[in-house]
C-alpha cells in the first residue's frame, strides 16, 4: 500500500487522546471518573439557542453562504461591539467552529515553512493545524513560577527570523487561564508593527475573565488593525461545542479573500449550528451572568483546594476556565494515566490533562496538569479529595 | 501588512463564483435567475430528517466523537451493504460534509509535491483541496465527443511520475454525469496495484444512476481494498447540503489513523447534522424512489430539450444530475456572463456554469457549460426556452 503524508506521520497524538482508552476502560470497570481534562462545559446551552433548532421550519436544508449567514454576521457586530471591537459584518467570516478559523487563517496566511511564534504552554491543535499548513511554530516559554506572565520582549526576538511571519496568542489563554495585561499586549503591538507580523488572537473565553483587570482585544491595539486575524467561537460561551460554529475576523480585505476561497472550497459552515448561534446571541443578559459566576465560584473552590493539597501548587487564573497545576511528581503523563489505570478511591478517579501535550519545549511542564473547571462544585470538591489521596498513594511522588 | 500565502493567491476562484454578482444584480433588477449553476437540489430534505432536528431534547449541545457518533457509524454500515460495500463502522470516520473528506483524505495522504491524477472535466474544489496540501493535480482529458469516457490506459501512464501518489474519480461524475464502466473500473484497478496509488473515489451520487448499467464502486474492485479512500456525503441524496455531514471510508487502519488525527484536531463534525443524517437513513423507501424518478424525467426532459436547441449538444449523462453540454459560443465565460448581465426574455434569464472552471488543460472546453437538473420541470422548461433565446440574440454566436 501507498505510505501515509509526512504530515501525517508529524501530527501530534495528544497525551489527553492517549489517555482516553485508560478513562474507558476504568468506566467499565464502574469506577467513576471525573473529567478534568477537556473544555465541555457542563453548564446549560441557552434555551433560545435550543429552541431556535426545535422550531426549524424548513423543506430543505440548503447551503448556506460560504462567509456564513447575513444575519448572524450581522448580529454578532452587535455582540462584539460590547466589548469595544469595531468591526463590520462583511469583515465576520463564519467557520466551522474556532478550528477552522485557525486551520484557515494559517492555510490563507503561511506558506510551508513560514515560522509564527506562540508562547507556551499552548493549546495543542495550533500545532497540529501548523503541520497542516506546513508552518512551523516557534514557542516562547512562560513558566508557572511567573504565573504564565510573558517574558520581555527580547525572548521574542531572539526566535525572529526572516521566515517569521506572526505572533499568536490566546487571550484569556488555554491552558492557563493567564489574561494578557496591557502592557504586555502594547509589547505584542510594537512587535508586529516592528517586523510587519500577522497576529493571530485567539479570544474564545473572553466572556470569562474573573479578575477586573481589563480584557484586552488584538483588536484594541492601535495601529495593527489590518494584521490581526481575530479567532472566535460560540462553543464556549454558550456551551455548544456540538454545532460547530466560529468565525475569523479581519479588518485586511487582502487576507479576508484569500481566506474566502478557502470557505467556499468546503461550500459552507453548518446551517442549523449558526441559526442555533444567532439565537443563542438573544440569550439573557442572567444567562451569561449565572454563566460567569458559576466559573467564579468553581474558579476559587478549585484554586483554593488544589492549593491546600501538599506539593500542588496553583497560580490563580485571570480568565477562561482552565488552570495548570504543578503536582509532586516527576511526570505528569504517568501519574495521569496511573490515576487511571490503577488508582481509585471510593469507587472513583481523576482523569487530568498531562501538560506535556502543551509544551514543545522538551523537558519543560513536566509536572505539571491542566485542569478544567468545567464540573459542578460537588464533582470538583470529591476530585479534589481523589486528587490529594492520588497523590498520598502514588508511588513515585517527589516530595 | 505581511503577504498572504501563495497557496492563498493560487487557489482557484471559480468561474461560477465570478458571475454571482452578476446574477444578484439581475435581481435586483427584477429578473428571475434559473439556478441552472449550483448542485443544491430543490427536492425537500426526508421529513424524518428534519423531525429529528425539531425533536432535539437536550439542554447541552456537547461535542461529538472526532469520528462521528457510533450509532450513525453503525447505521451507515447498513446503507452501505444495500449497495454491496461491505464495511464496518470502525472504518467509517464522519466529517464534515464531503468538502472535509476530500481535505482530510489529501492532507493525510499526500506531502506537498505529490501528484495525484484526476480525469477532467473535474469538480473544481478537488484542485482548491490540493492547492491546501500543497499536492498536485494532473488532469486527463476527457471529451464531450466521447460521451466523457476515459481515455486508454497509456494516457494514464504517461503521466505517472515518481511523485505519483493517487488517481481521484467521481463516480457518478460531476459534472458531467458519467458512470464509469466495469472495464473502465477494472482499468483504473490494475493501474492502482500496478503502481501501488491511492484511489479516492468520490461517490456521493451513487443514489442517481439511471440507465440500467451498474454503479461500480472502487469498493468492489478486488485486490486494492487497502488503497480506496471513498468520499461519500449526504448532501445530495438527502437535499441536506446545509447540515455539512460526510464520511471518509478506508479499510487501511494507517490511513485512518493519519485522517483521525486531522479529525481530533478539528475535534468534531457538527452534532445536529449527524443527528438529522441518521434519522434520514430511515426515510421510506418512497423518498428515494421519488427523488430518483423526478431525476429521471428531468433528466429526459433537459438532454431532450438541450438537443433541440439549435447549436447545442449535451450527451445523455448516466448518473449525478448534471450535464456538460456543448454551445455555440467560443467562450462560455463570456457568454454566461452576458446571459446575466445583457439579457432577459420575459423577465427571465438563467445562471449556468462555465466549463472552464472544470477544466485545467487551457483552451479547452471553453464552448462547454455545466447545467445542473436540480430545478423543476416547468423551471427546466422556461430555462431552456430562455437558453435557446440567448442564444439566439448573442451577438457573438458562432454557428
Amino acid at each position: 500500500m501507498p505510505g501515509i503524508s509526512d504530515r501525517g506521520v508529524k501530527m501530534p497524538a495528544s497525551p489527553i487522546r492517549k489517555l482516553v482508552p485508560l478513562a474507558n476502560q476504568a468506566k467499565e470497570r464502574g469506577v467513576k471518573v471525573y473529567h478534568l481534562n477537556i473544555g465541555q462545559p457542563d453548564l446549560p446551552t441557552p434555551e433560545v439557542g435550543i429552541q431556535a433548532i426545535r422550531n426549524i421550519d424548513r423543506k430543505i436544508l440548503e447551503y448556506s453562504p460560504s462567509e456564513g449567514i447575513a444575519s448572524l454576521r450581522q448580529k454578532l457586530v452587535g455582540y462584539y461591539a460590547k466589548f469595544n471591537i469595531n468591526v463590520s459584518a462583511e469583515e465576520i467570516i463564519i467557520t466551522t467552529g474556532g478550528s477552522e478559523a485557525v486551520l484557515f487563517a494559517f492555510l490563507a496566511c503561511l506558506d510551508p515553512g513560514d515560522e509564527i511564534i506562540v508562547p507556551e504552554p499552548a493549546y495543542a491543535n495550533y500545532m497540529a493545524f501548523a503541520i497542516s499548513a506546513g508552518a512551523i511554530i516557534k514557542t516562547i516559554p512562560t513558566t508557572i513560577e511567573e504565573g504564565f506572565s510573558l517574558p520581555h520582549v527580547d525572548k521574542f526576538e531572539e526566535l525572529i527570523t526572516e521566515r517569521t511571519k506572526g505572533i499568536l496568542i490566546c487571550n484569556p489563554n488555554n491552558p492557563t487561564g493567564y489574561l494578557y495585561t496591557q502592557k504586555e499586549m502594547n509589547q505584542i503591538r510594537d512587535l508586529v508593527k516592528k517586523y510587519d507580523l500577522f497576529l493571530f488572537s485567539d479570544e474564545v473565553y473572553r466572556e470569562f475573565c474573573y479578575t477586573g483587570a481589563p480584557y484586552i482585544s488584538a483588536f484594541h491595539l492601535e495601529g495593527i488593525e489590518d494584521n490581526v486575524v481575530l479567532i472566535d467561537s460560540v462553543s464556549k460561551r454558550y456551551s455548544e461545542c456540538g454545532i460547530r460554529i466560529g468565525a475569523l475576523i479581519s479588518k485586511n480585505k487582502t487576507v479576508r479573500d484569500s481566506v474566502m476561497k478557502f470557505c467556499q472550497a468546503r461550500l459552507s459552515p453548518p446551517l442549523i449550528g449558526q441559526i442555533c448561534a444567532e439565537a443563542s446571541l438573544d440569550a439573557p443578559d442572567d444567562y451569561l451572568l449565572n454563566t460567569y459566576n458559576e466559573y467564579v465560584e468553581r474558579r476559587k473552590f478549585l484554586i483554593d483546594g488544589l492549593n491546600r493539597i501538599p506539593g500542588c501548587y496553583s497560580p490563580i487564573p485571570m480568565g477562561a476556565f482552565y488552570t495548570v497545576a504543578k503536582l509532586p511528581v516527576d511526570d505528569a503523563d504517568k501519574f495521569c494515566a496511573w490515576c487511571l489505570e490503577h488508582f481509585e478511591y471510593e469507587g472513583q478517579t481523576v482523569f487530568m490533562a498531562p501538560a506535556s501535550g502543551f509544551y514543545t519545549t522538551p523537558g519543560i511542564g513536566r509536572n505539571e496538569v491542566r485542569i478544567a473547571y468545567v464540573l459542578k462544585k460537588e464533582d470538583l470538591a470529591n476530585a479534589l479529595i481523589v486528587l490529594q489521596k492520588a497523590l498520598e498513594a502514588y508511588p513515585e511522588r517527589t516530595i
